[in-house]
């Protein structure tokens, strides 16, 4: 009989609740598969009767309880580390801690990983040790797993993916309801969906966590959360949800990971997909993720992107998949971003305006004749076409003698450069009205 | 520098010469991944002149050729053997000799992994080495990783998968276009998606082959194709393609496996299912898996389930997994099924007329007073209530002075035993006419 592998887990709020719930309730199916036993035989929180408090189904007796985080990842009898505190510190230096000590660490931490996981991968790697992070991007789904190893034979070209539930919950509901932002928050805040300060959700800072590391790992290129773009969803207003509709879209807030021959795009904005595309119907809080590799062609995985059991269902694979090497060389396993440390491509993060893209425009414009001409000659002038255009009637407009319209339109694919050098123009004429709204458009074929 | 990966191909034919121009034109992606170069240095098939035939972006040279199999899979230059001819034999003999041999082998053979998986498995075991069959289940879409390692911490509850593309064109072809099955079959033959016996992948021999390897990984028990129940799209009416469609279902050939307490559920078959699910809008030659899982809750992983390049995306990935473990023990790596080959589950699999399932039925019933009533009387008495129900206009009936209305409908969930003997009674009616129409649904929550 071998031993059996023993977890230490940092951090009993949902996430390390919820790892310690699954793993109990699954101990027989893992050891079926895994040929050994997996105890949580430690755990260690600031508060950790908080564990006791929201233990629905864990067995407590068999854990030693501390509020000491630090000799958690000291102690000798400890395999594998679990972090599941979050945030930037006290985590890094912990799972740098457990490292140092020569534990395995995984983590459901991505903004541990984006900004600091070279450096922790190295020190893995100085020690012997893995570093595993499934949970960190899409909870449930195993994108890492796919992307780093599923498709480890294919050049990948791009990747899109709805990576944060918050966002998609809100744009679903603004789409179904004809709701507005700020009150489908506020409903997301009450569900427990959506944080108090909604920033890194609504903004795209999680989603752009996320992206870093899936563009990384797809393309082997080192972790650039400076260098990746981040536009929220809390300027999207109802009438761009209906009239994407009217054109045949679905606004998505999206993660893209793009390499083209100048260098690596890594933008999270909000992007019009066309309605037909399977990732279009990833609906409410789901995420999923859309991968376009040389030899496959697309696959997309989808799932579950958050919650204590999606989320622990990745953290327990990755302790499972590293309990598999306990006491064997590691250099042999798959690297912390899927390409060997040095072989990481230098490319560097395209700017936003280098970028080429098809855009949703739309712009209040006078009730003349000849402003459409205006308009596309200004666009014709700049080489942007136009692949379709709705022009709505007049609205009664109280604050004005004129009325205005409402113009939308869909452009064929330019450099965002040269696009917003075109729209300048255009809100220069006349016939404008107010600032022009741009959503970018991405086909995902 | 380590040495370079020695892979032999057996068979040269689509997917064989896929592989290669794979691992070649890839081979400097692949190096940064793993660390060590993978390269085809022998290649045989019963007519090797093929690959010279049919190689686009092939590079011969380096690659000796041969139309000697069994000396392939013998030779001592050879570290990883690629079974890429498909079939049951040579197959079989050809794994088992490169087994024998100390060779690591990677299969595209669904057939044969699950027919003969537990003795190549067991020989595998027994000589320490890897067999790994990522392509033999949806092609591209690196399902059998996602289940046996990035579910792993998961009891498995059920999956759902369109897993034969040839039979997804076709319903898919027949609903766009109100086209009959003979028709789009002929059209599926013209363009190379379908067989010239098409009984493969009409018939769901090829869906079940892939289904019992997808129930053995997820919950562990023996590969039981004898116990798959089969039926093929062939007898799929283009009314019942639209009666479905207005009743708010699509029609999809699936293959489901589920975990029940008298068993486990083996079938694949004609479904209605919801057309709201992602998976009901996975269209033509597309392949989806939709697996139920105790923790993560639904995942999904959809991509192209056939052709060259697809298959050959995830042949490379088997190589290069075995790769990273050669010259390591094998014993801690994860099994053939997934689950320790001590610690498989006994549990057989459930007959057909035992399982539970909601049921589209359509009938023609004359046009009489109470014809209804009678029949949901019927049912009734069976236990056996209605969910929906649509009853057509008179049609015009050449021969016969009675006219027959096409009455459809969607019960709730009962045992399928149940439903025949109701069936069997509404069938002796005389206000019926013909057989019943009887189609399972799955709602997939």
């Amino acid at each position: 009989m071998v031993d059996a592998v023993k977890v230490g887990v940092l951090g009993v709020g949902t996430v390390g609740s919820g790892t310690i719930a699954v793993l109990q309730r699954n101990a027989k199916e893992i050891e079926r598969r895994l040929g050994r036993k997996v105890v949580v035989t430690h755990a260690a929180a600031r508060t950790p009767a908080k564990l006791q408090a929201g233990a629905s189904g864990i067995e407590l007796d068999g854990i030693e309880l501390s509020d000491d985080l630090h000799a958690l990842v000291a102690n000798p009898d400890i395999d594998v580390v679990a972090e599941l505190i979050g945030g930037y510190e006290p985590a890094r230096s912990l799972v740098l801690e457990a490292i140092a000590n020569g534990k395995h660490v995984v983590t459901a931490n991505k903004a541990l990983i984006a900004l600091h996981g070279e450096e922790i991968f190295a020190a893995a790697s100085a020690q012997g040790v893995m570093v595993a992070y499934e949970a960190g991007v899409a909870g449930g789904i195993p994108v890492i797993k796919a992307i780093r190893e599923g498709l480890a034979g294919n050049k990948i070209e791009w990747l899109a993916g709805i990576i944060n539930g918050t966002g998609n919950f809100i744009l679903t509901e603004m789409r179904d309801k004809g709701r507005d932002f700020a009150d489908v928050l506020k409903e997301a805040q009450a569900l427990g969906y959506a944080e108090a300060d909604p920033t890194f959700d609504v903004e795209g800072i999680d989603a752009a966590h996320k992206l870093v590391i899936l563009g990384a790992i797809a393309f082997g290129v080192p972790l650039q959360f400076d260098g990746c773009f981040t536009e929220g969803i809390s300027n999207i207003a109802p009438e761009d949800v209906s009239y994407a509709e009217e054109l045949g879209y679905r606004i998505k807030h999206l993660g893209i990971a793009r390499r083209s021959a100048q260098g690596v795009e890594l933008r999270v904005h909000p992007t019009l997909i066309p309605e037909k595309r399977l990732i279009a119907n990833v609906d409410g809080v789901m995420n999923a993720v859309l991968v376009k590799a040389d030899a496959v062609g697309s696959t997309l995985y989808y799932g579950p992107g958050a919650g204590a059991e999606p989320t622990a269902s990745a953290v327990v694979a990755d302790i499972i998949d590293v309990a598999r090497v306990l006491g064997q060389p590691v250099s042999t396993q798959v690297p912390g971003l899927g390409f060997q440390a040095d072989a990481l491509d230098a490319a560097g993060v395209l700017p936003i305006d280098e970028i080429e893209s098809a855009y949703y425009l739309r712009m209040q414009v006078k009730d003349h004749a000849g402003v459409m001409a205006k308009i596309t000659s200004v666009l014709a002038a700049a080489g942007i076409s136009i692949e379709a255009v709705v022009q709505k009637e007049a609205q009664s407009h109280a604050s004005s003698d004129e009325p205005v319209l409402p113009l939308f339109m869909v452009t064929n694919r330019v450099v965002e450069k040269v696009l917003n050098k075109a729209l300048q123009d255009i809100e220069k004429l006349e016939e404008t009205q107010g600032e022009i709204v741009k959503i970018r458009v991405e086909y995902l074929d």
